[in-house]
């Protein structure tokens, strides 16, 4: 009568988007297990703007229905570099935030230190120690292009968060103080 | 036998996006006639980026779906204020033109010095002159909030321009150097 339900696997989307090039990566949590499931990036071909943000659009939109995450991470820009880059950035943001909202899905943000500290145990770490950190945690056999380990990097970074999904008793594991929508 | 077939009205929908308020305007023209169909403004609401981005993606589809232009315009960012703003603008026009490319409109962009030469003879005219003079130039009752009223002068603008939908008769009518996609 009191035998536990079995464990849900909560399944995570991690996004890096960019207007060239758009990483991502999706993770399975189950209790404290975290299980790597897909990664890779959209590459945008040379053309008009509007399709360019089209295809990361129907790229994203072919990764939902494909992997059907129950969750979304995203990183938080803080301070873009300059306006021209961050309009860029921002049309690429654009994008892929409307693709996920057209989808039903929500989205947690965190701020670039915070998920490097998340997953190197540094908030200054390089992206060769990200990628390194993400292909051990997630014991993968090669390492990941710098932006498929960028959005792995995010949605490892909301599985370890306080509205994470890991369960109770995986808790001692958090590291970051990830909170929905700041 | 020489019967000219009947003139086919062009139906512009100008777009001015933003993360709080996008207006649009559409126009039709037929030969030298334009005339007024329709403007407005999409507001967003307070809450979550996303969802302020799917409702610019949804407000956008549905004008689309009620007016079907041929032909979609909007204003070009040559450069922004400041980083924060960029990235909010953005966004926006992410939102909007992924909405546009995935109704498999293509667009034409114009420089705001471009769009108030067009549409008031003076690149550098403020906002009421812009609305005085899309006011009088499509014989409006009264004067459309600003944001609508850009929208229509960047719809008229691509009207007017050497890549717009004038016909050759009214050809002498052509004010801009509109040019599609720089």
């Amino acid at each position: 009568m009191n035998a536990k339900p079995p464990p849900v696997a909560n399944r995570i989307l991690g996004i890096d988007p960019g207007s060239r090039v758009t990483g991502y990566g999706v993770i399975d949590v189950m209790g404290a297990n975290i299980s790597y499931v897909a990664s890779g990036c959209i590459r945008t071909a040379d053309g008009a703007l509007e399709q360019r943000l089209a295809q990361i659009y129907a790229g994203l939109s072919e990764i939902v229905g494909l992997h059907r995450p129950n969750a979304v991470a995203i990183e938080r820009v803080f301070m873009a570099k300059n306006p021209d880059s961050a309009l860029k950035l921002g049309q690429a943001r654009g994008a892929a935030l409307v693709c996920m909202a057209n989808h039903g899905l929500s989205l947690a943000e965190y701020a670039a230190r915070q998920i490097k500290q998340s997953v190197t145990g540094q908030g200054g770490a390089d992206k060769a120690q990200v990628q390194h950190m993400v292909t051990a945690v997630l014991n993968l056999s090669a390492t990941p292009q710098a932006d498929a380990a960028d959005a792995l990097a995010i949605a490892l970074t909301h599985a370890y968060s306080a509205n994470g999904l890991l369960t109770t008793s995986s808790r001692g594991r958090r590291r970051s103080t990830g909170r929905w929508r700041l």
